[in-house]
């Protein structure tokens, strides 16, 4: 027999090649093709169900991450795979564990901050993992101010060794990714004491458990920090705290690419220059905006699918209501968010190629793009985690009541997602160093320096000043270049006016302090036209496919103009558009909508996403979602017995008016 | 020894009376005293804690709520608690259960269409808790649309019985509150059949569960729909499925007020006027609107306290860094949530007397009021809801990477705020509908109908259309008229526009689904008027206490004009204000938040909130944040070991390099 498709009709309405589409939203035929196989793998993989996660005690889901992730390691040997195919397998297992920091932080730190010996000793045992290690920088009363950190590394020339000591209690390291239970070791920030002097924030190698049984090493305190938002989620992650009591270290575990403190115990810093640490952040960064678009592609992927499925109101002559997507509300709602999903990938892909750049330079000691690549990058994080975080929420709404639903799949999605927003770099504070460089580009334009990369636009600032929109008919809003020019003259105008407010204060540190909200909307500004641009940019490429092209251009005018309906006050109080044309937008988007609405299934299947690691009932690729919702709800603990646990102590005395009496 | 308390800096700034604006918020004095007597007496009671919630499995969790249920009606019977004082205390006890549904869902439903005798008959059970009984409505596959049910109840004359049925699997009853585990009784709704017709929905009473051992009868299938969002949260709830296989009940067990079943099966409308059952439907909205503010007044005291404790760069000189609450980004997020707790609390407040005048005119058969009063309850319902979804998510990342952790209250509070924007009318339904009345209202001014109510001001269309805001300074727009009169104008040009669009359609429903987006703006920006006039309206009474009345406009103030902020492309594309009045409203706004900065703190003790309502280590009252975040870590089940279960079967053989060989 052959296999129901609920969604099979929508399917044959689209009018593109899908599989094309697939080697595109990858990148290539390639990467589509490695990375259909490792999702595979997995899916078809016992150890890594994931369907019962919400349900498992903290305890239990510890053991299951620390299972899932032995069992990562082990497939990885005996299959051979390369570190790309590795690297693939372990995000399609779709669950924090400590081994992510291990390998994205602990690791890189050791690269990027020890010297030759220090990685040759190191190192090798890290990638092996013969030793465990996590990245603990912040705090219990420090996040984003590395500089305001607590805890001192005091060198004792007597010994060669330095005291690592949390002197007080907001000293205590705290967040750091499997620090709690999992790390043998830790990559440690701490002041730097030595000769009576504070040299500022270091970094340090430090073994926290004993190799042999696991115990926390003597003058250590470390555990795991409590129950964080949701239920699976990031609880899978034993996020930890530290404390240390005078901990002795060796001098040569202080990472000393970048200073060094000598055996006398002088600190001297070497002639590597510091810019050279910003490459990590900017790799980070990158990750986390291309891996945005999978987290928004999941939500956007279950929405579309459900709101195809889901019929409510309009039914005529007693025959089926209305799917749910054809209704207006709902599709200016959602396709944008499919809008960006694609919008960010492409940012995403082109950030990776920035990042390649960029450390081609630094190998050259060409330092000339790393501020704008920088704020590129923070920038970019930024909107693309909060835009991310704001859209699964929306698709869980868009997805109704039963979007409440653990089985949906959205509510751990959301869950595992935000802390996105806050880690490497508050979303806020990113966007005001955003601002900053902004600033500062717009302050040098006076002395003709000549902005570049990503705040080239800004060259043309004249133009842009007093540019105006040509738009007439809604169809013209269709042109790149006539959006290109409006969010560049929104971007520019905003800035400008924030710099000429900021010139009326004498004092410009207090000047960016009270106007930054209106700083962080430039920075905003100038970051969605980067996507937006990029996008363009991507479509100026050679697409094959019959099709594929067509509906990525409607995809990025939605992108565009949805932004800027979102936006008008901008566009409109700055004059870069009139309230007519604004309301031209909103006509162009609505056959914009209509555009999208038959090839929606068909877009958020080039996704490509297995049912394993969307993880949602109402996501199915099979669009058997009623089905599927009875039976997992028979998966309920509850359900385990007719008459719950607690009838008879809580229940009873109330029917049989025995409450007064009842022992509670 | 005096107890410490780190916020007495802050508390010693506010420039009003705190015990006065205590009695404002809670409406009266009597109402202060009420609910503080309340809340302390569950604050004290070891019963009601509720700090190890979220690290409880489902069914410790479910029993917890039927435990703490039977003790609240324990201590209400012991205590002789009025009705009054008994609901108080179980709104602080603050776990969603059964019960709430058995006195807000179940009892009503019987006591507006049950006949006299039904009442008689089933109302004393109930309100002794003989039977526990639940709302049982919606269905797996239908939610907003009430006339699309499935069930079917079909009437047998041989026996005078209507036998209930579950046709299809969209037709199993779904979600209901406290359906799956605890209720012994049902309100069912199911399309009423007799003689071969059909004659709608209809609601009937239904005996689930043995009132001996508590054992589903026959023919009923019922259990718990599963895990919903979050951990603790809504999971306290037992919502529930349940399916029908030609179930018997007595013809008197439908509820007959408006619509009666003969014995001989005939269909018969009383004449009952069914306007009457939509009184219910505002009551319910009513208090979910009045508590929006209670939700949102909680995270907003979190957030807030929190800010004022917390500290992050701004370090001179070595010493203490910034507080985070006096960043002006900080403020610009956080005070217009602060003074939406307020708008929200008088808007609840006024749809009170609302509900109280139309329940009179109802009862002497005036209906005229009628359907602006449901637009307006439906449509404040949506907007509060959603903005207080949204705003617990903001405060939670306005309290940074801490506001992640459970123990800082705000995930679990999200987690069972959220499904207030979906029950009780989904908020964008509901916004439809209040468009639907608005379109009305601008149709009927040409025939000269006189709008009422809260959609009076469509009366001065002509004026609104063409006036002008006289705003030239910062100040002015610190008028109450002026802000007023902005907000008529933009919410009268909206639903204008949204008419003249209309008006272009030949079919007025397509047009209707067509601009549905326009229209749900429309009509939130006609919802938005409203809380800002009733806001404004409150200030025009007479408010004691020093410096309360001068707080309080300025949180209304700081309400309106965070609000044309960030809608600015409304009134700006509308013509209500020029992009310079649009500058100065930043601008009036920056020294409001410079004059709530210093009672912020003492604004949100004001709530009156005991550390156990509010359950978060971050809000606690006395500012004590870090050395109690430490404490709690403890608490994690994780930390019972040093070494962690898994670590022989997981770890060590990652660490010892015998994964390949380890059985995993």
């Amino acid at each position: 027999m052959e296999p129901l498709d609920y969604l099979a009709e929508e399917r044959n309405k689209a009018s593109f090649d899908v599989e094309e589409m697939k080697i595109v939203w990858a990148g290539s035929r390639h990467a589509y093709e490695m990375s259909d196989r490792m999702a595979r793998l997995v899916a078809s993989d016992p150890v890594f169900r994931k369907d019962n996660r919400t349900m498992l005690s903290r305890k239990d889901l510890l053991k299951d991450t620390l299972r899932k992730t032995a069992h990562a390691v082990k497939r990885t040997v005996e299959l051979n795979l390369s570190e790309e195919e590795s690297m693939t397998l372990w995000s399609y297992v779709d669950q924090p564990s400590y081994a992510n920091l291990h390998w994205a932080m602990f690791i890189p730190a050791i690269e990027g901050q020890g010297t030759e010996e220090q990685k040759q000793k190191w190192l090798p045992m890290a990638y092996k993992m013969q030793i465990i290690g996590c990245y603990a920088q912040t705090e219990l009363g420090h996040g984003s101010n590395v500089q305001g950190l607590e805890t001192t590394a005091t060198f004792d020339p007597e010994t060669d060794e330095f005291v690592i000591h949390s002197p007080k209690l907001t000293s205590s390291k705290w967040w750091p990714g499997g620090l709690g239970k999992a790390s043998t070791h830790a990559v440690v920030y701490a002041r730097l004491r030595t000769n009576g002097q504070d040299y500022g924030v270091q970094a340090f190698i430090i073994q926290l458990r004993s190799l042999d049984d696991h115990s926390p090493l003597p003058g250590i305190t470390v555990g795991d920090v409590g129950m964080k938002f949701g239920s699976g989620a990031y609880n899978s992650m034993d996020n930890g705290f530290l404390r240390f009591d005078h901990v002795r270290i060796p001098r040569n575990q202080m990472l000393m690419r970048v200073s060094q403190v000598t055996r006398e115990g002088k600190y001297v810093r070497s002639d590597v220059p510091r810019q050279l640490l910003y490459g990590t952040m900017v790799s980070v960064r990158q990750i986390i905006v291309s891996e945005s678009s999978c987290a928004l592609s999941r939500a956007v992927c279950i929405a579309t699918r459900y709101s195809a499925v889901r019929r409510q109101f309009g039914s005529q002559n007693g025959g089926p209501e209305t799917q749910v997507i054809n209704y207006k509300t709902q599709q200016s709602r959602l396709f944008p968010l499919l809008a960006s999903a694609y919008a960010f990938r492409f940012a995403g892909e082109w950030l990776k190629w920035l990042y390649t750049d960029v450390t081609k330079r630094l190998k050259a000691n060409d330092f000339s793009t790393l501020p704008e690549v920088h704020a590129c990058t923070a920038g970019l994080k930024s909107i693309t985690t909060s835009a991310t975080a704001d859209a699964i929420e929306e698709c869980r709404k868009l997805c109704g009541g039963h979007g409440y639903l653990s089985c949906s799949g959205l509510p751990e999605l959301f869950a595992v997602y935000i802390p996105n927003c806050t880690f490497e770099g508050d979303n806020i504070v990113l966007l005001l160093q955003v601002a900053r460089i902004l600033m500062k580009t717009v302050a040098q334009l006076a002395s003709g320096k000549k902005p570049v990369g990503t705040t080239a636009y800004l060259g043309r600032v004249e133009h842009l000043m007093q540019c105006h929109c040509e738009v007439r008919r809604a169809e013209d809003w269709l042109k790149p270049s006539v959006i290109l020019e409006a969010f560049e003259a929104r971007a520019a105008r905003m800035s400008v006016a924030c710099a000429q407010t900021l010139s009326g204060f004498s004092n410009p540190e207090e000047g960016f302090a009270d106007i930054s909200s209106d700083l962080v909307e430039a920075a905003v500004a100038h970051c969605q036209l980067i996507i937006v641009s990029k996008f363009i940019e991507k479509l100026k490429q050679d697409i094959p496919g019959k099709g594929v092209k067509t509906q990525l251009e409607n995809l990025c005018n939605v992108y565009a103009l949805s932004l800027l309906h979102k936006h008008l006050g901008d566009f409109v109080s700055t004059g870069c558009i009139t309230p007519e044309q604004g309301a031209l937008v909103n006509e162009q988007l609505r056959s914009l909508y209509s555009l999208v609405r038959p090839n929606a299934v068909a877009l958020v299947d080039a996704f490509n996403h297995t049912d394993h690691y969307l993880g949602s009932v109402l996501g199915r690729y099979d669009g058997n979602v009623y089905q599927k919702l009875y039976e997992e709800a028979w998966k309920s603990p509850l359900n385990d017995t007719d008459v719950p646990d607690g009838y008879r102590e809580y229940i009873r005395p109330l029917l049989k008016q025995q409450i007064r009496t009842a022992r509670l």
